[in-house]
């Protein structure tokens, strides 16, 4: 069903997107006693996967909607990537953000030519503003995570690891919204040979992990992780596929991930924000069950606050 | 005259080397108002160029010489290196190494087989220690930076730079005791188009600099600098050879280094030691100058303790 989705989007986003590259660590495999293939989107355009999910929802909008421009609320990498997806394809881009967000995170939006809207910290005040752009301007609402046609646009990543490494037996994606996880899953059904998607998701926001347990969308009761991409929680849209298409999710603790952020800085010498090393920290949490595996894991991201780091 | 030796060891070393990407980044190019290529030794075996000249010293060593193992002292990235090498090729590494190494450097040595020896931290008991050791072990002595074939090994960085970008007009390279500037210096003079090569020094430890002001070897007045691979001092073998083929040297503040360090852990979300940073501060530092010109940087390693970085 979603298939041709999914290659129409493969060939339509490939202009505006990097061609990131599928690395290995000798040492990593020996850690983790299995092989190791990471598809590198810390390596992407804006240092995100994020860029692929916002470009094609762009490009699936008509030329009357897209002369209104598009409208998210992100305070993270998704605002990034709308912005600078509208700017590569000519539109305007307005991002809700809350009056609290860091200047460093206003200012990446400014620099890829976001408009920033702010407005209270609230879930209320930041939909009644993204309601009063839509009106305004005549914008289109696009989700950072809970869209088709994002979730499509992030499948490409699994896609693309899959096209250089049919044989893998497991993707691990990090799940925050759940766009990641939902794309990789159906990219993983369709491109894979019988390729399982495993979730890692920090004990510190494991709504999805819950979620799947109880059969509907759940909260977070904490949001304490250094893996700040993924405090969200799922949608209506991905849940359903997560649910059919996913394996089943793997928690990880804070110093999980910190560890796992670790060993690829040090042994891949590539930055991997903390959201991204979630991934090959929940295959390292059970590494009995993939000892001798074919392995993908998605580094979903790099972008970080050096001067916040957790070392 | 070394034309022949630099295509010998690009061929005989390349079985025990990683080969390294060339990559770029839009913003960088943007920052440094040049077309940059930066070759990637920060993913090389070990983390750094020295694997490429401690291999070729190693292998251009006879049978007899070989069993009776190689010597150095080195508390940095040639000491690993020369590990790594001699491991490889099934052979003795000794490595002398001042008691007050700290413990990280000593664990790194350990780690790919070297055995240390340890010594007083003065010059006097370093040399003693390790012509002790050829004399009990008939091990060689292979000089970190001041030996020919190891100049040769370090010029094969160049060498794969100027295949992938014949049309380079510059060449950056980080100086410490001389031997990747060498290399590299003539490495543009057989395989450039006009390649011109320049030395990255820190203020704070610029002995190359004086040295090819005064026409002899000086020593360094400080060496109070972050980037710790570039403390030691030019040799008899390679001084020549970087007064008549390099260009010349530019020198960088402390400062600079930090900058350059995080616009290539920001920018392109690879790891880059402080010492490597030093070529792209230098570029950056006289940025009138390469305007509009295509360069090449060498990362030359990404051995960081990420417990002490400078942000």
């Amino acid at each position: 069903m979603w298939k041709r989705d999914l290659q129409e989007c493969n060939q339509r986003i490939a202009p505006f997107i990097h061609k990131t590259p599928v690395l290995t660590s000798r040492l990593i495999n020996q850690v983790a006693g299995a092989e190791v293939y990471f598809k590198c989107e810390n390596f992407q355009r804006m240092g995100a996967y994020k860029i692929r999910g916002a470009t094609f929802a762009i490009l699936r909008l008509s030329d009357k909607q897209r002369a209104g421009g598009v409208v998210t609320h992100s305070s993270g990498n998704f605002a990034q990537a709308l912005s600078l997806a509208a700017r590569s394809l000519g539109i305007n881009a307005y991002i809700v953000m809350p009056e609290t967000a860091p200047k460093v995170k206003k200012d990446a939006v400014l620099q890829y030519g976001g408009k920033i809207t702010e407005c209270e910290p609230t879930l209320s005040a930041r939909n009644a503003m993204a309601q009063k752009i839509q009106r305004d301007k005549g914008a289109t609402f696009i989700h950072p995570s809970n869209d088709m046609d994002v979730i499509i646009g992030q499948g490409t990543v699994g896609m693309e690891l899959l096209k250089e490494q049919p044989g893998l037996q497991h993707i691990f994606s990090p799940v925050g919204g759940g766009g990641l996880i939902a794309g990789t899953a159906l990219a993983a059904h369709y491109f894979g040979k019988n390729c399982r998607v495993i979730g890692g998701e920090p004990y510190e926001a494991d709504d999805a992990f819950r979620s799947l347990q109880s059969g509907k969308i759940e909260g977070n009761e904490t949001t304490n992780t250094i893996a700040d991409g993924l405090k969200t929680v799922l949608g209506d849209k991905n849940f359903p596929i997560i649910r059919e298409y996913a394996d089943r999710i793997i928690r990880v603790t804070e110093a999980d991930i910190v560890q796992a952020m670790r060993l690829i800085w040090e042994r891949m010498k590539i930055i991997a924000e903390p959201s991204a090393a979630v991934a090959l920290a929940a295959a390292l949490r059970e590494k009995e069950t993939f000892a001798g595996k074919k392995i993908g894991i998605i580094i979903s991201g790099g972008n970080v606050d050096l001067s916040q780091l957790p070392f």
